[in-house]
């Protein structure tokens, strides 16, 4: 049995859960929220965050049922980004689908988006926890502040390791791992524990984005419904493309860039800058990075004794880098 | 003395330290989001919402200095929603000023937005104090719902008052009045008072979105540096034209509702609809609501001792229908 097989048939009951929490948290409002929200929230996400907050609850006890309602606003916080982000990026697709923007009106989707948000923070207010509250509203700043930067850095071809460090820290692991976090603060666990959850979240996340970057580069379109290329076109430097960029020699370099920087860069041009990053080990150096984040996403769970969640948290980590989508 | 230096000579010592604050709070982040933002937070806003809440808390007797800081989610939640509705509207001018997303690009305004918004919540969490946080919170996700309502409401040649009311609630009044609710909570103020002035403040904010909706259609172009049949040209029904719409007879409806939908009306049509409106009684018809809203609003004071606050808050509902800008 795969891995993704054996995670989600444990999953399986929690995902329904989820669904349908998903779904009843947004009827009550507009039929045009709910479209357009659906368009992206049904459109075949992995749920991963709500599950992570889900397994991290039960993992430190707590099944009064209260975890799957509020599991629901990291996947509201997930989508109002994405529906944002799409804008900002000029996307086309996304999960294999017309974006939303292109189907509605920008000023809609930035509307929805606000609305999901709203509802992000509105279902974290009514669990009157003012610590799950904290982690919420730290969140949306540091991510958007993430979002900002990453406009900022488009075709900075100084970008270093570090700061690519701190963009998918922001744009990705912050959200994860609030998700484990308020898991472990849902169930009143130790302040160890929660710390062990939020670190445990922090690694996956980055190890998950390493992993999204790669695919860029490696992965079959047909099958992530994402064309190759897609960050070098949109000018995104990731860690793939700044390891080749500092191995490049004095020639190679120069070439490189011209294509980052150039707006009518052919298939031919982008070609080259792959063959580049292969030939250069910048997959390989990410694919290590991103288990080396795998080895410490696990080692945080050490102090959890052995039980069900906590063998799926582990698969999680090593599917995370395994995924072909 | 006029009104307005009447009320600006009371509280000149708070917005200085409103501005100050409003600046402070934003000093640590990025030059962009610092730029974007000044844009429209320094473009000589009135400072209602901060002010409202100040004022409002000392009447209950808080006078720590934390209702300076606090004030100033009101002036950056107002920000947010503003740099978002532009987007919407695609207006061109705000408060006499280009608009940020005809400087920046729509995506940095989006994201800035975002920004302010999360601010807001978490200066809001900083309190430690739930009832403010859940005041906030609700207040996002009602001002969310109703732009994405307004913008369905757009040539509805169809809007009712009451879906007018609504309009002007979500899209001003809940604001005005959580920033009083909130100056009452603040002081840990007895429920009656914190109500009252929740009320003060929906009532306030109608009376002012009234007036508001007035001056787009009487108002000098010069003053309030916006042209006149603004709304009228973006489709937006308000209160003089529904009132117009509804008295007018079997042959004038049609020609106006044309003129309304109409994108290449002509300034010719629009002064035929604007005198429609004032002969219609429109004008005077939502004046006399507004005044009927300012008299509820001084009503909901009553129940205060007097005292210097007070007395600028009562004179605050006179200004707010007095206006030329």
């Amino acid at each position: 049995m795969s891995l993704k097989q054996e995670i989600f048939d444990f999953v399986e009951t929690d995902l329904l859960k989820i669904e349908k929490a998903l779904e009843s948290n947004l009827n009550p409002y507009l039929d045009l929220v709910r479209d357009v929200s659906s368009h992206i929230l049904f459109a075949g996400g992995k749920r991963l965050r709500p599950v992570l907050m889900m397994l991290c609850a039960r993992l430190c006890g707590c099944r009064n049922g209260e975890e799957v309602n509020l599991s629901t606003i990291f996947e509201y916080l997930h989508t109002a980004t994405l529906l944002h982000d799409d804008i900002v990026d000029g996307a086309d697709t996304r999960r294999g689908k017309t974006v939303a923007h292109k189907i509605w009106d920008p000023a809609t989707v930035v509307l929805v988006g606000d609305f999901l948000l709203s509802r992000t923070c509105t279902i974290a207010t009514d669990t009157g926890k003012l610590p799950i509250i904290r982690v919420i509203t730290n969140v949306t700043g540091v991510m958007s502040e993430g979002e900002i930067q990453q406009l900022l850095n488009k075709k900075r071809l100084d970008l270093t390791e570090d700061q690519y460090m701190d963009v998918i820290y922001r744009k990705t692991a912050v959200l994860i791992s609030a998700a484990c976090q308020v898991g472990g603060l849902l169930a009143d666990a130790p302040e160890s524990e929660v710390h062990a959850l939020s670190e445990y979240g922090r690694h996956l996340g980055i190890a998950f984005q390493m992993a999204d970057d790669l695919l860029d580069y490696v992965a079959d379109p047909k099958i992530t419904g994402k064309a190759v290329g897609t960050d070098l076109a949109e000018g995104k430097l990731t860690l793939p493309l700044i390891y080749a960029l500092e191995k490049a020699d004095s020639q190679t370099r120069p070439a490189m860039e011209k294509i980052i920087l150039d707006e009518q860069a052919t298939d031919a041009d982008f070609s080259y800058v792959v063959d580049r990053i292969i030939l250069s080990g910048g997959v390989d150096y990410t694919n290590q990075k991103a288990r080396e984040h795998v080895a410490a996403a696990k080692q945080c769970l050490d102090i959890f004794p052995p039980s069900p969640e906590k063998d799926v948290l582990l698969k999680i980590t090593d599917f995370a880098v395994s995924r072909d989508s």
